[in-house]
C-alpha cells in the first residue's frame, strides 16, 4: 500500500532530530519502492541538548519525564517543519515513524535477556501534528531475546542491495553500525552489528577540550593536526567489545563521556597540540573498530565496497584513516546511495512505520540474535477526525 | 464487538499487580456490557517491591530501564496467572489494556503542560503472552492539555452508574481519587478529580515504624489504638492541594515518602503509642481529605451514597472515620458495585483497551481539564501467528 510517511531519528550524538518525508509503496519487502520528497535535519540548541543530556547522565525521574513530554513536542517541530519545506500539510501524511532517544540500553548478557528505553512521548507528537505513530521500535526485538540493534538492517537490504556488488553499509552516528548486504541477486542472509564507538568519544573529546564551545571536530581539523598515540590505542582496541562475535550491540552506558573522563584523567592534555593528539586517536579508535570489524567479521563474505553515512561521513580525517586501512577497497560517501546521507537513518523509520502498518516484521534475527522474526513498534492513533489507518493483512 | 479483555494495575501503593479477566460487548458506551470472569492480585516479592521503589525514588537510567523490562515480565505473569485461574488459554484473550507503573505525573502547572511517564514494557507483555497490549492511556490525556487523572470517569460511568441514585465511587489506592456520578437518566456530565493522598502516607509511616516488617496498617488497627493529633491534623489539612479547585491530580510526588519523612523528623515518635498517633492522623488526613472533598464540591450536586473501593476499604478506622465525616449519607465497601472492590482499577483498564480497539474516546475532559475527546493508548501487536485484531471505527 502506498503510504506518505515521515521518519523521525534523534541519534546518540545529541546532535539534533532529522524528519525525512517519504513515499513509500509495495506490498512487501521484495517489491517495496521508495521516494525521500524531504529532509530537514533541525538542530539542538545549546538548552536542548543539556537537558536531554541531563536527563540521560543523571537520570531522576522528574528529569526523564519531563525530557520526554518534550521530546516529544520537539520531534513533532521536526514533522512539521519537513511537512513545511516540502509544502505537505500534514493531513495529507498517513504515519509518522519515531525512533525516540535511547536514554538506556543493556544488550542481552549471560543468558538474561536485554533492557531498553526511549523516551519522546509518542502521544505529543500525534497531539500535536494530529499524524498517527508508530514508535518505539526497538523493545520487541529485545523482548524475543534480541540485541534491539543494529535495527536498520532490513531497510538497509530493501532499499539499498545493488545488483553484482557486496555492500557494506557504514553508519557512523554517536556509534557506528554496519550492514554486510549480499549483492541483490543473491538470497543469502545479510550481517549487520555495531562496530563501536562512532562520534560519541571524539564530541565529547572536543566539547572537554573546548569548554562546550564546540560539540565535535569540524571536517576532522583537529585530528588531522595531531598525531596518533599509537600505545594508546592499541591499549583502547583491546577493549572486549571489539573482540566480541556478532550479534553485537553498544552505546553510551560503555563509549561515552565517562569512558572519555576517564580518559583525560589519565593522560592530562595541558597543550592544544596534547588535545589534538588525544582526539586523533580517538578518531583512530573509530576507524581501526570499523576496519577490524570488516576484516574480522567479513573476509570470508567478501565486500566489494564500503558506503558510509551518518555524522562521520563529514569528516575527512576519519574517512582518511578508514579508507587507509580497508583499501583496495573503496570507501565512499553516503550520497553514493541517492540520499543525503544523514537522511537514511531517518527513512529508515520511515520504512519501519510502513512495515508496522503492513504488519510486516522488520527485525533481521541473524543481525540481532532475536528468537524470530517480529512487528515492531507501538501504534498511537492520529487526530479523531482523520479517516483511521487501514492496517494490512499480510498475505 | 464482544471482546475477552485483560486488564492490568499496579497502583502507587506498589502492593503489586491486579489482573482481571472480562468479558466486554457493545457498540459504544451507552450500550457497553461486560461480566468480570475472574480476577487475580499477585503481591510484590519484598523484593520486586524494592527494586521498583528504588528505580521510582533514587532514578538513574539504567534502574529505570531494567524495571521498565522486569515490570513487562511481571505484568505478562500476571496476565498468565488470570488465564490461568479461569481455564482460558491466551490465545482465546482479544486484548490486554495495561496501565503501567506510574514513576513521575506532573500536572499541568501555570499553563505550562503536564508530564507523566509510565513504565512496564508492552513489547515484553505481548511477546511472552502473545496477545495484543494497549497501553500508556495517560499521555494522550496529558499532551492534550488534561492532568492524564483521575483516568477512571469514563469507566465509572459506563460500568457503575445507577438509576435514581447520584452515587460518589471513591477509590483509595496510593492516592486517593472520586468520581461522582448523575443518576443513569440524568445526562449533566460527571465530575472526577483527585482527593489527594490515600493509603501512601499511612503505608509509609508503618513501614518505617516496623523498619520494613509492615508495609501496610492491617484493618486499620493503628490507628484505631492512636489518638489524632488535631492541632496537626488541620495544619495538613492546609496543604494547597486540598484548596484547589477540580480538575486536579495528584502523586507520590508530593504525598509520598518523603513528605511521611519530614514529619516523622518533626513529631520524632519515640513510642508504639507515639507511632500509633501518628498512623491515626495520617489515617484522619486522608478521611478529612475525601470528607472535604465531598463537601467542598458536591454539596451543589448532591450526593445519595458513598462507595469505597481499592485498598483502603480494607481499614476499617479510614471507613469508620469517613463514614462519622459524611453522615447520613451512607458509605459503602466496594461489593456494592456487585465486583471484589480490589479489581475495579483492573477492570477499568480492561474498558480502556475495549475502547481503543473502537477508536472511542476514554478520556473525560469535564474530568481532566484536557482540550477535548482523545483515544488513549498506544497499540502493540501480539504473536504473529494470530489473527490480526480488527480496529472498529466509531459510526
Amino acid at each position: 500500500m502506498k503510504l506518505r510517511v515521515i521518519g523521525l531519528m534523534s541519534g546518540t550524538s545529541l546532535d539534533g532530530i532529522d524528519a525525512a518525508l517519504v513515499d513509500i509503496d509495495g506490498s512487501g519487502t521484495a517489491d517495496l519502492s521508495w521516494k525521500l520528497i524531504e529532509f530537514v535535519s533541525v538542530p539542538y540548541t545549546a538548552e536542548q541538548r543539556r537537558l536531554i543530556h541531563d536527563a540521560i547522565v543523571r537520570g531522576g525521574t522528574a528529569a526523564i519525564c519531563e525530557v520526554h513530554a518534550l521530546l516529544g513536542e520537539w520531534f513533532a517541530d521536526a514533522a512539521l517543519a519537513v511537512c513545511e519545506r516540502a509544502r505537505v500539510t500534514a493531513v495529507d501524511v498517513d504515519v509518522i515513524g519515531s525512533h525516540g532517544q535511547t536514554v538506556w540500553h543493556r544488550p542481552p548478557k549471560d543468558g538474561a535477556r536485554g533492557a531498553t528505553l526511549q523516551i519522546g512521548d509518542p502521544a505529543t507528537i500525534a497531539e500535536r501534528t494530529g499524524i498517527p505513530v508508530v514508535s518505539d521500535f526497538r523493545s520487541r526485538d529485545v523482548a524475543a531475546g534480541g540485541e534491539g540493534a543494529p535495527l536498520v538492517a532490513w531497510m538497509d537490504r530493501a532499499l539499498f542491495s545493488v545488483p553484482s556488488r557486496r555492500r557494506v553499509l557504514q553508519n557512523i552516528g554517536g556509534m557506528g553500525n554496519l550492514t554486510w548486504l549480499p549483492a541483490r541477486e543473491d538470497a543469502q542472509p545479510l550481517l549487520a552489528f555495531d562496530t563501536g564507538p562512532g562520534n560519541a568519544l571524539i564530541d565529547a573529546a572536543v566539547e572537554i577540550a573546548t569548554r562546550g564551545l564546540h560539540t565535535y571536530d569540524e571536517g576532522g581539523a583537529r585530528a588531522a593536526r595531531g598525531t596518533v598515540d599509537r600505545a594508546l590505542l592499541d591499549e583502547l582496541l583491546a577493549h572486549e567489545f571489539f573482540a566480541h562475535k556478532p550479534p553485537r550491540s553498544t552505546g553510551r552506558e560503555i563509549f561515552g563521556r565517562p569512558y572519555v573522563e576517564r580518559l583525560i584523567q589519565r593522560v592530562a592534555p595541558t597543550s592544544e597540540a596534547e588535545w589534538d593528539n588525544l582526539i586523533a586517536t580517538l578518531t583512530a579508535l573509530t576507524a581501526h573498530s570499523i576496519a577490524r570489524a570488516c576484516h574480522d567479521w567479513l573476509s570470508e563474505r567478501g565486500f566489494d565496497e564500503v558506503v558510509v553515512t551518518g555524522g562521520g561521513a563529514r569528516n575527512a580525517t576519519l574517512m582518511r584513516m578508514i579508507q587507509d586501512l580497508l583499501k583496495p577497497v573503496p570507501v565512499l560517501p553516503g550520497d553514493t546511495l541517492g540520499i543525503d546521507a544523514d537522511a537514511k537513518e531517518a527513512l529508515a523509520f520511515a520504512a519501519f512505520a510502513w512495515a508496522h502498518v503492513h504488519r510486516i516484521p522488520a527485525n533481521v534475527p541473524e543481525a540481532t540474535g532475536a528468537e524470530g522474526l517480529r512487528v515492531l513498534g507501538s501504534f498511537t492513533p492520529g487526530a479523531a477526525e482523520r479517516t483511521p489507518l487501514e492496517f494490512v493483512t499480510p498475505t
